[in-house]
């Protein structure tokens, strides 16, 4: 493995952006020889969008994003924990994604994801537009399981449409459903987390139901609380299966602390709550396999700010992970 | 009425953009004609803002923004409705408001709020800086009969001055006043929500307290709570008149949530709350007759994310009249 | 036809954005009816880019880039002519281009122009990404015969790649190869001008080269003038054929003119020599039949000026064709 | 006078923006006993724009755009000398101009003009949008005599429209004919220079040569040769007058060069050739009484460049009358 | 005293930017001799930063931000005062910070700081970078007795680093140590409030457990309760001292509320949160002599929220001094 | 040598951001080992900066602001050359500046590239501000012989000042002074091209004169053409010494095409110009030993057109370098 930034302390914008200056693995053979316990890789893909792109850029953008590197200690200060002390993280790159062509970069990114899996590493997927989850938990499903991955999906929108404009089948509307039809993911074992707004329609509520999805409106979570909503989301998230894919589109938060996304929608999350959730799902019994954070788009991002918070999200899980595995050495 | 865009799905970005991609209705004629329920309309003045120019591309801005069509289903999840199939909704184009002359804007407005009510229609008027309210307002009363309409206002300034900068009468500072002291709207009709920060002065407050007007400081939804204030807001609204006009101030959120306008006030609203209480308003038993969204300033809105957020207050409006609807009949 | 916005004056920002706030066709019947010369017609395409997206929304950017409204005189001051007086045109929506499928985005855009051309106007195409001028110049093609069409094509890239990234045959990097190949416009019937930088390799050109394409870079106007240039493009744009069809991609301009654009190249034409090329091509004894003016890239415009001169080049050719016009017809 | 700035050297963040970080003359009685040759002034008014507001922050803008401060030594490198040693200028602060008022914001900026002319010191107005150039050139006038007043006029548009929309006779397209037809300054004694695009009318250039008014287009300056034009344009500037009055209106450049303003017209100046006439022409024969710069407009000016271009116009102003008044002193 | 503005109402876009258009002091004579209670000064330096610079222009930004000028009654909503009736409040202008060099910077800022106390003032500083509470804390300890100077401090990070990168002492992660380290303000007379994220590491809280720190983590505040923590903080302040230093970082704020600033940290304090602790602590017992504002960073903040929400920090800071002396006078 | 990028074609927004995506080399060793011609470099700083800070951002967007990869051909049309077919290019990363003391990174930059001349390479420096050329030629200086090196200088400002505010030695306005004074490149050996403005004073002129600098102000490059100009500057280069060093500030571009810098000029060279000349001299007979490019400000450039250009003098010095190692290869 090529240890590219590890050496010396550095600030943020010095050096080749890999994520938090960690160590980058150019192939498989390097990740595996790393003995890395989480891979974070690049999902640079927009052809899904329906209104506005730029999330190709996104992986580089959540790179760029820490004014930290890991040269220095990261010690998270309410878990009380270093998280890279517990967990060795690698950046294993991006799917070579080529433009014009959605199914060539999905191809890619189903490839990425299962040699990260391959190697041994729980696989952190930085987006890309929601559309690349389909690609990715298809891999993480191939590895463990069809029906035995269950995902918590953070968004405002369901994701399972039935086609998008032209009829078209593959694009960030419909990933959810592509999953369930092809039999990787069940429906029972979908727990979505902040939907709002007014799609999808509600016939595809009715076919949602009739998977057996479960899902948990903003307005069900602004009238019950969002850490009861949190504690069933926990309790339904794996219904019979062993493993937890956890997919967070980043316009589940409000715009207001999210405002680099393709489709914003107003009455969302703050990141507060975001991060808090984050923390206590990963933090939980669950066993997480994977991960993918998506929709940062950075055109649209004009403070970085969207971008920070996706970085967060990815540290907090990584935190958390952290945080179990010291419990578990009684540190 | 011309139909101009709902023969076929198509995305967002594709074709003029009326409010929704709904049909559009150039005159009189065409909107009586549709049988519309609701005709959305724009006021494109900035002439009476004191700081940050830019309103008069707020109606354009509100119409683009915008992921979904009225071509493909809306369903409000929280509702449990389409609004569009309860309402019928037009976009009835812009007043012609010429640059440089206030009142001619003015004038402008008035007129085509008039011609919206005249055809039956429950105006839906994007701004424009706040001053429009007054024509808007007072086209109302005019048609309701003066002291037989109630406003609640959501803002964070009272817009009650007596006079701006030199002296001048017609402003973003005054519209309340005027529309106050020519009778259409007596202050004991108005209820006004998320004041806060440092004007008007204490006098104005007194002559406020004089009119019999009504007003929750932010202070006092901090303390007890805005579903409270909310309920008290409902209770007093109309004081014995029969309609209510619904005002929103994009500037009643907190910045975070609407960068996007000329005087921002730092410890407003989220966007969570102001999306609940126009529910809560528009859904109650009072009787909506017309409502404005003002103070959009696009040139400082470089997400989107205001426009994004002054739209749903229009679709939450609509949604509401909707369920409203189907209550009624009992769906 | 539906004629949305000539009765009245009224400013830029009023209105619904046709091009120039012209009379807007939605449909064949309509635009037929219209007996207009020109259709204007949009093409919200983004897939084909291999680097900055943002070209779907092109076509609104360039339609609400006039201050200046059609409802007012529009006076060429240069060209002595009032463009409109003599040259009809019309707003013809956009195509229907679904995201996240490139082919049914041409085959829309292909249908689109092949009506424009059925019903017997100039289409002048605003892009969208250079990869629409493939389904454009071949419905041109197909109506005026193979062969019998020449394209003028500025440009910093030839845009004649094998294929691009992954293989692919279609984006914004191939259109014209696929145009020769296809045999509906032979190479001898192009002309490129304003190529620049380090793109495409030299094996592309030789090809270039054997398929008789002439090409002038940046280098050859430094040294020789443009003004000598362009007199050589004219005489050789149409080299048996009948027809000219103008092929405009922005990024032809520096950066520092058209700074919001996908693949920026430095070192490119002055907005002042672009559009007096524009002007004394389509005023030359050439038979102007299509043209479009791609690759305007909204989300890095911020101060709109790249759809301003984008709207300047499609005006400056409506007046060159009206001068033309008027000189015909002795006035 | 207040003498804000002088005592010490300090960068260009530091302290109150004052132009150049120049002493500050708060009233009349200030600026009379300053003993300044210049009075730099501020009329921050955007109501007369028909497009894009925001120039009510251009004279800001401007102040701030300095990066030298006049406590360190400015020495113009083209013209060998230091423009403040021959030239004492003051900064006389804003005319108070109350939004929402147009007519009382001209009242303003002419009595703020007059004090200056009164104190005995040269304007240099800085908009504000053009239309302040009619109080700010009436008081010109009036002060050394209606007709005794040429202007050189540097503008995109010739602002001699009849009137605006609405039928608005005071606004940004037409100070130049109401000063005409005010006697002010007679048709013969206007030069323009620069004009493009596509407006106004023939009819209103068939007005402006009744009035004997002369100007340049592009397409001219583009044939002959801007240094030739220039030269005409000196000799052309007086005609009997005995006084210059010099209105640049910062659209006279391209947008390239100056995005940040309210109706951006491609095809224009370079920076070089702006600031190069500014050089000849106030460094020429004919005697330069007050100067205008309008139509800055911070919100479309990301990077400030087009704030730094109008402050460079008018110290390339200072320099050349210092340059003039060296010569003359044999220096 | 140089009485710059306050003779007449003007809008904000008029005249020269003082701190809310107030007088400006422009040496220590003038605001001794104006007998102000406060005194605002800008320390411009960015050169501590790690990440994002820019905050050398915050003092501008902050003095620009309001909307209203200080010659309009100023009334605070929530607390029923006019802050400026009961504290006069002059600004002295900005330390004179040479960039490239942060000693001289930090010399200059002590210098300033300490001539303001001299004058009887209480002092508001605008940063900035945080690293400027070094000086300006050290001039307050030297004037009030070190040790009896108690400093609350708001901010998502410790600032408490030992060094920084290349073992670099002054910058604006360390400053409070360096406080600590020079007997200045001992290290049990600091609370810290709102950290979060990762870092300082865990060695560093171990050294502040010694030093006897005091500090409240959002999860802290998150778990129980932002008034009680508050609550918690006042009490804890001074613990021996008299008087109170108060320091605010704009970061404590999430990013959503505060994006122009350089080292963003997701999940921090809304506005409402930050303005009502200020009015709290502010509005307390404790005796303020000194206040800072650091860290936003106008490059990053597009639309100036950022900006905005800085000078209601300042500003609720002395609506809650007004009210505790209208109170003390019975009013 | 670690090859992180080589291996197959991918889009430029693929992948960790090395210049041009090519092999990068993270220590002497691998950078030595590679048998690199040319070593790119970052120095990422701009603490030197007496305005708008943010190029310590510059190396980052320099290497990201290609659109092409080395993995595909890179193709000079005009040159008619592929430049890394004749030059071996490494990316040697980024020499470790610390934030907030400039003499470390300074000291950092000399080390780094005495590493790349040590390794037999010609360094590229990526700037940062230009106080970097201090530490760069000097280093340069030492390997070569002090006054064995001639520096050809782009730039609007002479960068020759005594000292800075606060009479601080080292920034970005006196690194040309400090290398006379050090000895290290005499003043007869230095070609300034592109001078304006107003600074410095004219001492330093004198000084500069007493010196031996050789410059050309742009108003003698717009009365002689530049063309004159640079042969005559390539003539008066070396003048005794053997090597050459070129040292490119971007802002020697007018801010229309090089917005995003921290002391713009207007009135600057165009970008066809500055690549044209940039062919010129590196591909005349002098010996290019080392270059650096400077002062891209990120913060400042929107539409990433600065970076563009700064990309594209780099890309056009190597390729002239490859010209005429493929001439004399008689290729």
């Amino acid at each position: 493995m090529t240890n590219l930034h590890d050496e010396e302390q550095h600030p943020a914008f010095v050096g080749l952006s890999t994520y938090l200056h960690l160590p980058f693995a150019r192939d498989f053979d390097e990740l595996k020889a790393s003995g890395a316990d989480i891979a974070i890789l690049g999902a640079p893909v927009d052809m899904g969008v329906v209104y506005r792109p730029g999330t190709r850029f996104g992986p580089r953008a959540i790179r760029e994003a820490s004014y930290l590197t890991a040269s220095r200690t990261l010690y998270h200060l309410g878990l009380d924990v270093d998280p890279l002390q517990y967990m060795k993280v690698v950046d294993f790159g991006d799917a070579n994604c080529p433009p014009s062509d959605l199914q060539l970069s999905h191809d890619a990114v189903k490839a990425k994801v299962a040699e990260a899996l391959e190697a041994g590493t729980l696989p952190i997927v930085l987006g890309g537009d929601h559309s690349i989850t389909l690609p990715s938990a298809t891999a993480v499903a191939d590895k463990y399981g069809h029906g035995n991955v269950g995902i918590v999906h953070f968004d405002a929108h369901a994701d399972t449409g039935e086609s998008g404009y032209g009829g078209v089948l593959i694009a960030h509307g419909n990933p959810m459903r592509r999953l369930i039809e092809s039999g990787a993911v069940p429906g029972k074992n979908f727990v979505q987390v902040g939907l709002r707004g007014y799609w999808p329609p509600k016939e595809t509520f009715d076919w949602m139901l009739e998977q057996g999805m479960r899902w948990h409106l903003m307005s069900e979570i602004e009238t019950r609380g969002f850490d009861d909503v949190i504690t069933d989301a926990i309790s339904e998230a794996l219904d019979g299966a062993e493993h937890l894919y956890l997919s967070v589109d980043i316009d589940v938060a409000d715009p207001g602390f999210a405002p680099g996304t393709g489709t914003p929608e107003p009455g969302g999350l703050t990141a507060r709550e975001l991060l808090r959730a984050i923390r206590r799902i990963v933090g939980s019994e669950v066993h997480l396999v994977a991960m993918d954070i998506v929709e940062v788009s950075p055109p649209y991002d004009s403070a970085g700010i969207t971008a920070q918070l996706a970085h967060r999200v990815v540290l907090e899980a990584i935190s958390a992970l952290a945080r179990k595995k010291a419990d578990a050495a009684g540190e």
